[in-house]
């Protein structure tokens, strides 16, 4: 990842992320950890898909099935 | 990226750009940043597929889900 | 994977995981051992999917089939 | 790409070539540049599936959803 | 592969495993040979979908197809 | 490619080859250039399918779309 | 692809291997060379799905197309 793009990416971390994916489903969680490969762990996860929620734990995510990161609480 | 693609993107950074997706989305939002991947990181994110528009605010967009970037208000 | 990544999946050794895989399956058993590619080995490994419980045995699965792992049992 | 498959293309610089797309659309526009990837950016894009013309403005479309390239005005 | 996971396969050697595979095929053999990219050969390979059994001979199943490995006579 | 694949489509060069692609969709072309990725550039493209015949021009098609390429008039 | 297995293709050489691939179709021909890739070159080649015989001359095969490769004939 660009450097500015992993710099974001690190301003995250602790915060709550929205994942769209690629399969359609919505997750949210506590950001903990990211690699260049845009896996990610994520604590207090939920699958907040189709307005349900599901609470998933600490997930790990592999990166190929993100669509996009949403930073919706980040305030800079 | 060749250099004339990599100066083009880097032209339309802090302008609003419009990305279709591979799954028919259409994103719109002001380019912050991007990489060799073409992973992109928007400000002000709007989701307007299908005659709708949903607020997705900052959001990082991994490169493998887009099919084109629109540069529209590009002048020069 | 980043060294946070690889660290907690090491700490998930000998411990249950739940695998949701691409294919909308999913897949618990105790995590054996893994690879940079996410490759998995279980033991004791169960297809859960559909509320049936399938025993598979031990398994090697492949990573690039996994969409997330997550840790239920986890207490740290 | 072989030097005379990237000459070929590069001679097609500022002609109107015609994009196929691996989802079925077809693209046409005034090709600007390419790169290894066979990410090109294109002039006065527009959209002609399904006997319709879309303007697309200047874009870049990634060369993985390319099916094939026609250079259909050259003459050499 | 990891070598813990290497060595599970190499274990596995002139044993009977079972393929699940990404087509939703179900297929048995002896596992003779097997290379990173977990291209594997088989001996008296069938192919046992749909409460069915097909003699495939012997066979070289690509690893990308993979789904998972199911060793169930291990004993160890 | 192994050296004598490399060697049968360079001996095919100036021949009509006829492509099956991943779409179902069969094209016959001059066979004017190819690279490692089996990207190919064709002379007198047809698009073949469906018992019709469309003239695509000179085409350069992307090798990752390649199922098979027929080499029907060699006679070596 | 590990020595065993390329030592397995390489004996197959000039005798007839039936391919199974990811499309469902199924070809059979007169295995001539292969590459790390698993592209292959057959001659005499035949598409045999659905009970009807195609004839497909000498063909080059991209071996990402593939799911297996039987060796029906092999008597070692």
């Amino acid at each position: 990842m660009g450097d500015e793009i992993s710099t974001l990416m690190s301003n995250s971390k602790n915060k709550i992320v929205l994942l769209r994916l690629r399969n359609n489903k919505t997750v949210r969680g506590n950001l903990q950890d990211f690699d260049i490969h845009m896996n990610l762990t994520l604590h207090e996860a939920e699958d907040i898909s189709d307005n349900k929620i599901t609470k998933l734990g600490t997930i790990l995510l592999r990166g190929d099935n993100i669509l996009s990161v949403s930073l919706p609480e980040e305030e800079s």
